[in-house]
């Protein structure tokens, strides 16, 4: 059981409530190498998927994840929506509520709306990305994929490599690895690490050459094209230059590297593509736990136990 | 049982029909309160829903409603279609009923969109929403949540408030009240009430402070913030200073009057905070109502008979 | 059964595949007749609609075939997907087989695509379209509709009217049709011919009064009014007095010439609203059966028996 009836970051999850949440994901995992991938949890009970930002892995991810449970789901999107006809965010969801809904998985723009909705609206709420600040699912799905492939998190160092700054992925895996006893190095341009971060236990680095030889783990976070004239960073081929992480790079380290990207990737820029596609990459592997981790979430917060038969 | 088999507005429905429909939407709306709200009524039948104009609540409660009921659905909105290849309307609708569906929901900005369609093709119709002449589920919402609490329409004074020229919701509201034996006041700047209306037995208001001590039950329409350029009103402002419905107006009435709005809310044009959340207001009731009032129609236009088991 | 995982065109299938997917299909037409529309054949199974060139009928139509077989769907579209984030297609289809799918529908631009994608993801893939190359169930729906009404296929002669060089509908038409022993007429103006289609046996006419004594069926094109500028014919008005098809020019015939058509239909170019309505046309069964069809191909894919019970 968990703690909270939402999950709306990873920032004070205890270790156990994440162990809860990766054996019952580990359970769905399992299903879907049955040919009937989908279990009769939550019929009847409606999922509403609130997407004020354009999304499609995530989206995608928590729908397979809603309809393997047998939910009954509501989509709402904010090019469809109401948005533009002047009701404010809270009106738009108790309406919502009104047509007596269970979940809402929400992702918004603006860091801690989740939150506020979960205060005036009953129902469970799942917060799938909001602003730069939190994505706990994406950071509990990494998690996951750490710990089948390297059997333990604790101890072992993990190192987030790129743009820390705008980037609610790395939040959660912080607060997450941390939980579990972790080591966590932030390594990028000085431009896009906020210096804030070493006061929740991360080590900072701007040379990855120098990561290399330490980390079990690299979480490679996509460049977003567009901040390219933000000034951050001088240009792709300079970030792939400084940044990249390459084959010929990570010979350096002793031992191999589990290479993880929570994508979509730009091939060239902040990874190769013989790393991206090499055989210590689990990227695939993220996106098949994804999917366990969002039926485990829902599991959980509409009141299944940890045992599930 | 519905004489018709569609529901394409309530001009001309008698009064045993709407109470019919009333009776069998509180059934459903108890099924809301346990825990699978899943029926499989319409299980293997197939339900389109054709909006060629855009709208959130209307669809999702329609598709809510459909799903409680196990239908299968299909969704077929104007910016996705084939309109802009020129086929006709009529030639679109009869491909969809080619392919074997039982039910059409149909919104359009035409008004007698959904008489047509409902001449020239095999299937239950239900208007959505036609231009301005009828919204059907809206009115049945409506007068479901006053006759909920009030216990009765007959002899009861119903206020409709706004804009009732490019109202739907009015013109629906207007049939079904009448023919249910209530009082019915239409109040709104001239410029917004069309003449004609005192024809089908409504008073005509140009006072909000004339008809508070008079009625029971206020409906307040949406203002269409994109009409202020039009000239039928002087600005939002002067509106919201003539005719919104606010907490220090509505002291004035000697018992205390059910406030009723379609949604989308204007807060502080049409209606203020403070009215739209006080105990008076029903406003959310009536989306829950509005979820149970489409189960229902669905229902008796598949066949169900009025008792429920 | 099929020899292949997937239906990515009819160019070198067999007649024996043919007959079974048309029997198959024809199995799944007559439960649209019955009250439940629904098998769960596919229940459990992931299918995946992935549409990258804007579809309406047939995106509805493989939709309403996965429903009716019970699968879960997932809709990915162009518009709301990560191709504007740089991914590429073959990223973005391995993201989607992680998520643990079983089958893929595709439509897109390219020429091709489905058959790159299903070599490198393991899915059963249906074409559903790619650019001018095939779109073998829309053939397979001419095919099955031709059979129902003429008894048989072989030795008898189909007229594909129009625009034959940017239709995937006729190549796999062709393809299909002499795999069946039919005769295969191709009539149109000479820039929309292209000179190879002789090369498969097609013969080719400029003058539609030349073929009508000839042919049993005519599956008339769709003329694309974006082409008009093209200067690939003159006017919409002078294509229609050439190779317009009216009821005119269809009495010149000895025997009734069974009427088709992909849609959707410009009525009054290619085809004249007396035609398209004639006891003769079968426009509207051949969107029946479509659906149908596609039901087939998902079965005998998925692995069903050509006995269904």
């Amino acid at each position: 059981m968990l703690k909270s009836k939402h999950l709306l970051g990873l920032d004070g999850i205890s270790k156990e409530e994440i162990y809860t949440i990766l054996d019952t994901a580990r359970h769905f995992r399992e299903l879907f190498d049955r040919p009937v991938k989908r279990v009769p949890t939550l019929q009847g009970k409606t999922v509403v998927n609130l997407f004020y930002e354009p999304s499609t892995r995530t989206r995608i991810s928590f729908e397979l994840a809603e309809k393997r449970l047998s939910a009954d789901i509501v989509n709402f999107t904010s090019s469809a929506s109401s948005v533009k006809k002047g009701e404010t965010l809270i009106d738009t969801m108790r309406n919502i509520e009104a047509m007596k809904i269970d979940m809402v998985v929400v992702r918004h723009i603006s860091p801690g709306a989740p939150h506020l909705l979960s205060k005036v609206v009953n129902a469970n709420f799942i917060n799938a990305g909001d602003g730069g600040h939190e994505h706990p699912t994406q950071a509990l799905l990494d998690i996951m994929t750490i710990r089948e492939k390297l059997g333990k998190l604790e101890g072992i160092t993990v190192a987030l490599v790129g743009d820390i700054s705008h980037s609610r992925v790395s939040m959660s895996n912080i607060y997450g690895l941390k939980a579990l006893g972790a080591r966590v190095i932030a390594c990028g341009p000085s431009t896009l690490i906020p210096r804030e971060i070493e006061r929740l236990g991360v080590e900072v680095y701007h040379n990855v050459d120098d990561i290399i030889p330490q980390v079990d783990v690299m979480n490679i976070l996509r460049i977003q094209l567009e901040r390219q004239e933000s000034g951050l960073f001088p240009s792709l081929r300079e970030y792939h230059n400084y940044f990249g992480i390459t084959r010929d790079r990570l010979e350096k380290a002793e031992k191999p590297i589990l290479i993880m990207h929570p994508g979509p990737m730009n091939r060239g820029i902040e990874i190769s593509s013989n790393v991206a596609d090499s055989e210590h990459s689990v990227i695939l592997e993220q996106v098949t736990n994804g999917v366990a981790v969002r039926m485990a979430v829902l599991y959980l917060l509409a009141g299944g136990s940890s045992e599930i038969n």
